[in-house]
C-alpha cells in the first residue's frame, strides 16, 4: 500500500505515462479560439495531470477565467454552481470528475464501491441533463472488476479522454450534417443572408470544441456562407448574451443579441430562416428538453412556417422515457437568478436587483417541446424527423 | 396682451377658478394605495396647478420618484423616455402635456397653429400606443375655433381632466367584467387558487388607478377570490418584475416573478388559468398589439387549452388597420435597454453591461398577437370576441 508523497509521485508517474501512451489524445485538434488562441473548454493540466482546468464561464463575457478542478468536490461544486454547463460538457466534466474522485480516493475505503459513491455525488448535481448519467455509467462500467486503485485512476482518465474525444467528434460531424441545410437556404435565397436563431449557449463552451447548434453555424462561416445569428439573451442566465455573443464575436459570426420576447415578432415579419437549438435531454420518440423558453420558439417556428432543429449528440438520448413533457426531470434552481443579475460595472463584475424586495420568484431552468413541433434532430449520426421510429432507426438502424 | 408676471397670475387664477368650478373631478375616488396612501400615476400639483405632477416609474421598485412636469418639453420627455408608460396614461400625459403646452404657448404666435404643433411634438414620442394620438386629437378638436389663450388653456385642463376620469372609469368598469371570469374558474376549481399569468405592466401605473389586466385582479382579490399572478419580468425594460410585482406587494396580492422564458412551461403542466395582458393597440379587427413576447404568451395559451384575454379600454382600439401584424407600427428603441439593465446594487440604482462590447442588439418594443389566438377582449362596454363583428357590436351596437 503506497501512502502520502509517495503515492502521490506515483500516480502522477502513472497518468504521465498513461498521458504518453494514448497518444491519439495529444493529436487533438482545437477549431475555438479565444482571442485567436486554440482553446478547449476542460483539459488536464500540462504540467500536472493531477490538475483539471476548465473555463469558469460565470464571468465571461467580462472576464475569461481559468480554473482548476483538483478533486471530486470541486468537480461537483462546479458542475452545480454552473461554472461549466451545457449537456456535453457536464458529462465530460463528470467523467474527469470521477478520475480526480479516484486520484485521491482515502486509501482505506474500496475502491469500487468509493466510485459508486463519487458517482453518486455528480450525478445529484444537475438533474436534466442526460449526458450526466451516461458518462458516469461509462466511467463505472470502465472500471467493473477492477480493484487496484492504480488501474482504475488510469481506467478514468483514458475513458474520460474517450468521452471528451467523443462529444468532439460528435459535434465535429454535427457541423457537417447541419452546414447543408444553412447552404440549402443560402441557394434559395440567392446568397442573401440566412438569419439563424438560436436560444441560451449550445456552442462550443456548452461542449469541448465547435459547439452543437453552433457547429453548422461555424462551419457554414468557415465556407463563406453569408450568415447572420439572431441570440436569444436567454434569462435568467443570460447563455446567449453572455456566452453565444461572445463566441460568435471570437470567432468573427455576424449576431445580433435579442430579448428573449423577439423571437416571434422576427418570425412574424421574416426575419428569421432557420431557428437552431441544443438539448439537454431528447427522448427516443423525440420529445427535446432545452433551456427554458424553447418551447415558446418552437411554438412560434411553428405558426410562422420557420423549420426549427434541435443539433445534439446521440448520448443526449434517453431511451428510457416516452413522454417527455411528463417524464423528463426539470430542475428548478434558486429564485436569485430571476430576482438579480450580474454584470458589468466600471471594471467590476457586480449583481443588482430586479424585483421589490417582498415580491418572490421561481426558476424553472428547462423546458420541453413536443417533438410535433420539432422539424428535425441533427445529430453526429446523421439528420432524422423528431419520431421513435426515425431516431431508433438512426441509431439503431432499425 | 398681457405678459410676464401678470400672465402668470392671470392663468393661475383662470386655472384655479376652473378646478373650483369643475368639482366632479375633485371627487375622484383613489382606490390604489403606496404604503398605505391613495395615489394616482398622474394629478394636477394641489398647490400649484401650472405644475402637472407624475410619478417617474423608471426607478421603481427601488425607489418612488415623483416627477413636475411645468412644459410640453416636459411632457414630452417623460413619454419619450418612460417616466410614464403604457397605452392609457400615455395619453392622459399627453392630454395634460397639451394643457401644460398652451399654458407656457408664446403670446406672439397664433394659439391654435401652436397647439396643432404642440399635438405634433407629443405624437412623436411613441408610435405605437394609439391612445396617444386618440387624445391628442381630442384635445384639439375641444379647442377648435378657439382664439383666447386663457379658453384654450382652460378647455385643455377641462378635456385633460374629462379624459383622465374615463380612463379612471372604463378601468373600474373593465375590473368589474372581468372579475365575473376569474369568479367562474374559482367555482369551477372548487375555491382552489387562480392562476393568472400577465406580460408587462397593464397595472394602474400603466393607467390612472386600478389598471387594465390587473383591475379584475384587484377586484377578485377584494371580494376574498384565492388567487395568485404569475409576473413576467418582461424584459427588456422589465416593467413585470419592477412594477406589476410591485403593484400587486403594495394591494397585497400573491404573486411570483418569473423570467419571460417560463410560461410555456408552466402552461404545460396546468399552472395557469388564465392569461391575462393589456394592450397598446387593438385593431378592430381584433389583431392586438402589446409588449413585446406577448404573442409567444398566446401561443402557448393557444397549445395548452388556457384562455388568453387582453383588457384594453375602447379607447385602445385603432378603427383604421384591418391587419395588426402587418399594419400596426411597432417602435424600436435603443439596444442599450438589451444590452444593460438597471437595478439595485446598496442603496444606488446602477446600470449594469450583459453582452460583450462588440455585440449589437435590437430592440423592438411591442408585438402583434393576432386575433385566433385571443380568447376574448375586457372592455369597459363588456366582453367580447376578438373579431370585427363582435367588436363593432360591442362599440357601435352594430
Amino acid at each position: 500500500m503506497l501512502t502520502g508523497n509517495l503515492l502521490q509521485k506515483n500516480l502522477v508517474d502513472v497518468v504521465a505515462n498513461l498521458e504518453h501512451a494514448i497518444g491519439r489524445f495529444v493529436a487533438w485538434e482545437t477549431y475555438m479560439r479565444v482571442d485567436g488562441k486554440p482553446t478547449h473548454t476542460i483539459w488536464l493540466n500540462q504540467d500536472n495531470p493531477q490538475v483539471v482546468q476548465i473555463i469558469d464561464q460565470r464571468d465571461l463575457p467580462h472576464r475569461l477565467v481559468i480554473e482548476d478542478l483538483c478533486s471530486l468536490q470541486d468537480t461537483a461544486q462546479a458542475i452545480r454552481d454552473m461554472h461549466v454547463r451545457g449537456a456535453p460538457l457536464i458529462g465530460v466534466t463528470a467523467a474527469y470528475g470521477m478520475y480526480l474522485a479516484a486520484l485521491n480516493a482515502p486509501q482505506d475505503v474500496s475502491i469500487d464501491r468509493y466510485m459508486i459513491e463519487a458517482a453518486e455525488v455528480l450525478r445529484a448535481t444537475r438533474p436534466t441533463a442526460v449526458n450526466l448519467t451516461w458518462a458516469l455509467e461509462r466511467q463505472l462500467s470502465t472500471i467493473a472488476g477492477m480493484a487496484d486503485k492504480d488501474d482504475v485512476v488510469a481506467g478514468l482518465l483514458d475513458s474520460a479522454h474517450g468521452i471528451k474525444s467523443l462529444e468532439l467528434e460528435a459535434c465535429e460531424t454535427i457541423g457537417r450534417h447541419g452546414v447543408q441545410l444553412i447552404e440549402e437556404i443560402a441557394v434559395r435565397k440567392g446568397g442573401e443572408v440566412v438569419n439563424i436563431l438560436t436560444h441560451c449557449n449550445a456552442g462550443w463552451l456548452a461542449c469541448v470544441d465547435f459547439g452543437t447548434a453552433t457547429a453548422p453555424i461555424y462551419e457554414a462561416h468557415r465556407r463563406g456562407v453569408a450568415i447572420h445569428v439572431w441570440v436569444d439573451e436567454t434569462r435568467p442566465r443570460n447563455q446567449g448574451a453572455r456566452l453565444t455573443a461572445w463566441e460568435l464575436g471570437q470567432e468573427g459570426v455576424p449576431h445580433t443579441v435579442i430579448v428573449d420576447n423577439v423571437g416571434g415578432h422576427l418570425m412574424q415579419h421574416d426575419l428569421v430562416d432557420l431557428v437552431w437549438v441544443g438539448s439537454d435531454r431528447t427522448t427516443h420518440t423525440g420529445d427535446v428538453a432545452n433551456k427554458i423558453g424553447t418551447y415558446l420558439k418552437a411554438l412560434a417556428a411553428h405558426d410562422n412556417g420557420v423549420p426549427f432543429y434541435v443539433a445534439l449528440p446521440t448520448s443526449t438520448i434517453d431511451w428510457e422515457i416516452d413522454d417527455g413533457v411528463a417524464g423528463i426531470p426539470i430542475e428548478q434552481r434558486g429564485g436569485e437568478e430571476v430576482s438579480s443579475i450580474r454584470g458589468l460595472l466600471g471594471s467590476e463584475i457586480q449583481a443588482v436587483q430586479l424585483t421589490p424586495n417582498d415580491s418572490s420568484s421561481v426558476n424553472y431552468a428547462f423546458d420541453v417541446t413536443p417533438a410535433r413541433l420539432v422539424t428535425g434532430l441533427i445529430t453526429e449520426l446523421g439528420v432524422c424527423k423528431a419520431s421513435c421510429g426515425a431516431i431508433h432507426r438512426l441509431v439503431h438502424g432499425s
